[in-house]
């Protein structure tokens, strides 16, 4: 990037808004992806964005989407950097907007449970301004405390309480958004319209690609009433599923449904796991009667299908860790490339897939560990989150090896059915396999969009969209 | 349209699927709306289509969409003509696609909870066919009996059981639609995906404009356990609203909450209506342990808020007369003008939309009725259903006055900062207000969408979308 066209930036947004240093173009080249960690360890890291820009309100967010458009510069969209699709890599001719000083609560309306954040407002943030009230989210991805409610609403995110409080898209009440028209669109705020598609949905997973999200309102809840836990063992993977189909398929709706095999059960719980069994831990939150009644049912199910009650300390174990978010840097230096892949697919092909990625990851040279747990649970069917360990014995072949893995889970997904990303997205690591998830007709749509609204493709390039 | 139009598109997608008998022309000239009636009534009606096609098969719409854009002829889709709000009128020049036929049960997969319906079948078919399996839809407008999957879809439409199972929007779990290129989009069978934006939104809701809905995979449900009523008098609207705001917020959801004020509790339960009262009925459903939990605090909220119970006979009233469709030709030939209107607010602004618009309707010369119900319950708010009858003394302003009634529930709701548009649609009595609700940016999206897609603007042109 020329320094003139820094310097006509700084003249048209404010010079503090435009940062050069060195530390905070070094930090934000890309997000959290394992393989971009990896690339920074052995040298082939990505490079600098030509500037930041650090709005602080929606007005230099147009300021900026106006000269990048007007000037042809590529515009990258930064939450709180917590992405693991690497959605986020920079280059020396792009400005990156940084939109975490964008970081104040709007509005906080207890009336109708609605409150306004601006985009970069950290997740626990949000959340500890909440529970001031006695209010909460209900939207706890495990990055909490690390990525902000825009990446939220950018990625599609689904938090670990989504059982029965729903994704990103079901606690979402309404956005503010900058096009790459310059224009800001706000939704209406009405809590249902027929008015039309629903506008707001253009948004949700678009990752930068549509537009830049700057305020988001959540339809929020009070505190419940009542938590309480319960854990099963589960004689294989498939008897879990089925457990977990009784239960939401009666109309009861835990929280959190946690499944994890018996690899997982060993690694995260090593003082309760027991042979060769699998686990679910489950939480239950409302309204104390429902509460009750729920764990009462749950119970009966679970004894009818065979399960045996396994101790509520495995659920306050993972309720205590839940937000731990693992550095992967200990494990690159050590020669490990490691990664997580969710996914997810109808309860009839859900053990099919799992069992085809986990055999197909075991396949992989030197593999140390392939295993999956489930977190997601509808009535249609549920998600898995494979974790893979490798340990190559040269390391040049940790990148090699990463995107092997990564293909053999996304090739088991579509040969079983399934869908290839449940709620991190797509990225840069996903995008070969998104037409085998929409099909041409889907990505043709996909691309009609990208290209009314971002005719130039300034919006981040490279990201999502096949071909783009 | 020429003769040689209507036998090049015989040639194209087969003779027997081209109709122009004239009972047929004459039958699908409209829908269901009340000023299309009146127009017949009073020989303004509408023209008939060119022709009707009636399509048996995907492979078929594909065929007449291309014949279509190929030859510049409007394509008006039609599901069973229960729309109330003008979005379909025919007109000589367009094909009338009546998908009635595509009416057969694609997959019953009672493992997922899944089941496939072509965009024609016929609401309470589709709920029929699902009883004998033990299950349910979920999702019961009052037009149950006259309305199609494809056209609740193509409306964003809502059912009387949605504060618990929700609107279209969450019980649809897929969708095949034809685009206007001709290409068929079938969205990914996964229970959840972040795989860019959920595409399937583009077509909920759009009315017809950017593509053929042909077939309709729901997440359905088991039939629940227990069933049970309670209803409750209330001093007026305002502590109504406040009763079912409390409930929702404290985590119960009855699927059924419908607060009647004192005119349409006197007008639909005579033999209940007490004084100035309005009245709240309620079904819950589930489990019986959540039922039983749900009724107990629900009773407390009320008697907390001086509310007193009223005798669950309503409610059996209500549940008897719930998909009765009223036949608006007895009052229209008695120079009655009559319709109902759906609009949305936050539980702040709801109960000043209700006086308002009741005051404005009220205005009117020659009113005889302006009532409101609601009967959709969010945490952040509720919907109104307004009535209203005038008997101009001159039956030349039936007409008039229907569009200055509509003109006033428009502007109060704007005014009193609500949403223009519940689960109706907007059609072409609501098009003139849309920029009001979604803003400029939001009208320019919607535009951008439809010229993306429809780029010869031949998808049921006049339709939803301003300026098209």
């Amino acid at each position: 990037m020329k320094q003139s066209t820094i310097d006509n930036l700084r003249q048209a947004v404010g010079a503090d808004i435009i940062i050069t240093e060195d530390h905070i173009l070094e930090e934000r080249r890309h997000d959290y992806s394992v393989i971009s960690q990896l690339d920074d360890l052995q040298g082939r890291g990505a490079a600098r964005p030509g500037c930041v820009a650090q709005p602080r309100k929606t007005a230099e967010v147009v300021t900026i989407v106006n000269f990048c458009r007007e000037n042809g510069v590529p515009l990258i969209p930064f939450g709180l950097g917590s992405g693991v699709v690497s959605g986020v890599i920079a280059n020396p001719e792009a400005v990156l907007i940084d939109m975490s000083q964008m970081n104040r609560i709007r509005k906080m309306d207890v009336h109708n449970l609605l409150v306004t954040f601006e985009a970069g407002v950290r997740g626990s943030d949000a959340e500890a301004a909440l529970n001031k009230q006695g209010l909460i989210l209900g939207h706890y991805p495990q990055s909490m405390a690390v990525s902000s409610v825009g990446g939220w609403v950018a990625t599609r995110a689904c938090g670990q309480f989504s059982t029965a409080y729903g994704s990103i898209e079901d606690v979402v009440f309404g956005l503010e958004v900058v096009l790459p028209s310059g224009e800001v669109f706000e939704t209406c705020p009405t809590p249902r319209a027929s008015s039309g598609p629903d506008l707001k949905e253009l948004f949700l997973g678009s990752e930068g690609t549509l537009g830049i999200v700057t305020a988001v309102t959540f339809s929020v809840r009070w505190k419940p009433e009542k938590q309480a836990y319960s854990a099963f063992y589960l004689a294989d993977m498939d008897r879990g599923f089925e457990l977990q189909r009784h239960i939401i398929q009666h109309g009861w709706e835990p929280p959190v449904m946690r499944q994890y095999d018996a690899s997982e059960t060993k690694r995260n719980f090593p003082d309760h796991a027991r042979g060769a069994d699998a686990l679910l831990i489950m939480i239950h939150e409302g309204p104390a009667g429902k509460v009750a009644a729920e764990m009462k049912e749950c119970l009966e199910i679970a004894i009818d299908l065979g399960c045996e009650e396994a101790p509520v300390s495995v659920v306050e174990k993972w309720f205590e860790d839940r937000n731990h978010v693992p550095t992967f840097e200990e494990f690159l230096t050590q020669g490990i490339i490691v990664d997580t892949i969710e996914i997810a697919a109808t309860w009839d092909k859900i053990g099919g897939i799992y069992r085809s990625a986990v055999t197909s990851l075991g396949e992989v040279e030197n593999i140390a560990n392939a295993s999956a747990h489930s977190s997601h649970c509808y009535r249609s069917g549920i998600n898995l989150y494979f974790t893979f360990a490798a340990i190559p014995g040269d390391s040049r072949q940790m990148s090699p090896v990463y995107y092997d893995c990564w293909r053999r889970v996304m090739e088991a997904t579509i040969a079983g059915g399934g869908g290839i990303a449940h709620h991190h997205g797509i990225g840069r690591v996903r995008r070969p396999w998104l037409t085998a998830e929409l099909g041409n007709p889907g990505v043709g749509l996909l691309q009609a969009l990208k290209k009314t609204l971002d005719p130039l493709q300034m919006m981040n390039p490279g990201v999502l969209i096949p071909g783009d």
